[in-house]
Parts: C-alpha cells; structure tokens; sequence
C-alpha cells in the first residue's frame, strides 16, 4: 500500500478506522467526503463526538444514558417502579421501549460477562442492581439478555446472585419469530417453543 | 421510533449518520462504542478530522491532497512530467500508485460530471488541466475516468476541449481482468477486449 499524501488525511484515517466495522478504505471514503463537506459540517460531527463523550451522564438509578440525573424513563412515575428488565445496552432499552409492551424500568448492565474481552462481574453494573433489589422493594426481575454463551453465564450469575431475595426471576420469551415458518426455525428454539407452549387464549 | 435518551447522544448519531453508507443503527453502534473508548481516543478522532478539513492543502498542480503546495508525485524530478493522468479523485491515485506501472504524473478532477448530483464542468479542475497543457508541454493525457455514464461524459467533455491541443490522448484498457473466465465476463467488455486486442509478444 502506497502512503497516504498527507500526514493529516493519515491521521484522520487512522482513528475513523477505529470505529467498530470501518476498515482503511471505508475510512479513507468517509474521509474524502468529509473533505468536500464544509468546514462547519465537519466541526459540528467532530464536536457533537466530543461533547457526547465529555458530557453525557448515567441515570443514578438504572445506568441508562441519560442528560440528567434520573433518566426520563425512571423519574416517570407512570410506570411501574417494581419490575426491572435487565438489558446488556441502551440499544436494547430502545429496542424494548418501541415495542410499547414494558411499563416498568430498566437496569442497563454496560455490557455482559465475557471473559474473552476481559469483561469480568465488576466491570457491569451489577452491584448496583442488587442495591436496588434491597432498597426499592423491587418484586420482578426480567433478564433480557442475549442468547449467546456470555448472556447466559451472565444469567447465571445473576440469578445465583438474587438468590438471597425473595425477587421474581423471569426471562424473555424465545420461541418462533411471529410469521416464521416451522420447518426452517432452528431445532432448539422450535423445541424450546414446544415445551415452553403457552395457554391458546380465544379471545373476540 | 422512541427518541433517544440523550440529546448529546442523538446529536452525536445525527452527526455520524450523515458519513456516507452509515444509517442510523450503525451509527448509534458507533456512537455507544466511542462512549466506552477514553476521552483522549473519542478527542482523537474528533481533532483529527477537524483538523483535517481545515488544514489539508490541495497540490497547486495536479490538485492532489497534500501537506505542501506541491505534492509529493509532482515534486518528483524523476517522474515523466509531460504524461499526465487524469483520476476522479486521491482515491484513484492510489489505486494506481499501488501498480507501480505508472511514472507519469497525475491530474485529479475532483469528482465527474453529474448532472444529477448538481456536478458541473465548472466544479472540476478542468480548466486548470487545460492550463497546464498549454503551460507545461505536456505530451500525453491519459484518461482514467470510471465506466459510468459520468465517467463517459466527462472523458467526452475534456476529449473536446483538448481539441485544440496537440496532445496525444489516451484511456486506459478495458477488457477481461487476469484470472477471470470469458464464459462469466459480460459481452460489452469480452467484446472490447477483442476490438482492442494487442500483439502477443513472444519474450522469455
């Protein structure tokens, strides 16, 4: 590969290259746009980055991303304050508010148990969540984590954890994707889906 | 869509989304990830393309990217400085520069003509690709535009403009690439490639 013309399109290539599933050459076509953009164009992305980094605050309560405090969703007192849905990220928050299903709150962990990437217990906020359980009389805990080997060893270890309260644990639903086809879902979650078989409620 | 939890946040993933080829998903993915990175790495990244766009010089002569006035490909003494190829952008250059196959010097239009994208000839360094052929002597352009209907275009518009000039002007080959099957190439091109095909040469 020859060098770049210039130190400071390098450089520029370089750290957007550093943003999870960029490569050098995507890098280098995001960097020739931001060229022909205006100068005030690539201040305000450039800033907008920095400031959200420098001033973006956790909610107290539930970890999630928030400008205050309390996030909005918490200091909502609309919603049922007892039941707590624990989430691995914010983009699971949104993912579970889009559904309008979820009238409680949320605990956002900041990740879940990965040995792999160093991530161990005391890098999530899982303290903060058994702090909750003791001092918010909080009644269900639902575990909205991944299906993968980390979310479950992270399960676990939460569930071993809350043992000691007299909390409900439940966990999302896995089964068939509504308008799925049987014969192409995979044999555990059809087998799942089988034995976890829910009531056939006729209703209107 | 729910809005976000944070306005810093959203300002952050409007700012991201509008790079090219990153919608809002993976820009919120990207904006979370640099949430998790230091302060200085997400100051990096945002210094680095501001300062970027501010300070980055184009080469007076072949309008390429450069840190001084005159790049670096210019500046070489060594490089045939009458055969000059004309690319759409840096891009372009470097893809060629990687051939080793090319000695000459290069001349960057800075886009194509594209009506539908509001490109004119006006917003192309054409008139000053004329200036230099009729200040440097320059022998031979070689025209190294994509096949597009714009890459046609423009070749077409700087191919009448050279009229009056009595430069050699040349484009690249087009043809089946090395390696490939004639059964799986399209006809345009397995048919140029026997309109324009070469002498075999016989050597070692």
């Amino acid at each position: 590969m020859q060098p770049y013309p210039s130190k400071l399109l390098e450089q520029a290539v370089n750290e957007i290259s550093r943003l999870p599933g960029i490569g050098r050459k995507t890098a280098l076509r995001m960097a020739l746009h931001l060229l022909r953009r205006d100068t005030s164009e690539v201040e305000a992305l450039g800033q907008a980055v920095i400031r959200m980094r420098k001033e973006v605050i956790y909610c107290n309560r539930c970890k999630n991303i928030s400008d205050n405090d309390v996030c909005s969703i918490c200091a909502n007192l609309k919603r049922d304050q007892f039941t707590v849905c624990v989430v691995e990220d914010i983009r699971d928050v949104m993912a579970v508010e889009n559904t309008n299903q979820f009238g409680g709150v949320y605990h956002v962990l900041g990740g879940i148990i990965s040995p792999m990437d160093g991530v161990g217990p005391q890098d999530l906020s899982i303290d903060s969540l058994l702090d909750r359980i003791e001092m918010e009389n909080i009644t269900e805990v639902i575990l909205a984590l991944p299906t993968t080997i980390e979310g479950d060893t992270t399960n676990f270890y939460i569930a071993r954890r809350l043992n000691r309260f007299s909390v409900k644990i439940t966990t999302i639903a896995r089964g068939i994707s509504i308008g799925d086809e049987l014969e192409y879902a995979d044999e555990v979650t059809l087998g799942r889906s089988i034995l976890n078989r829910t009531p056939y409620n006729v209703s209107i």
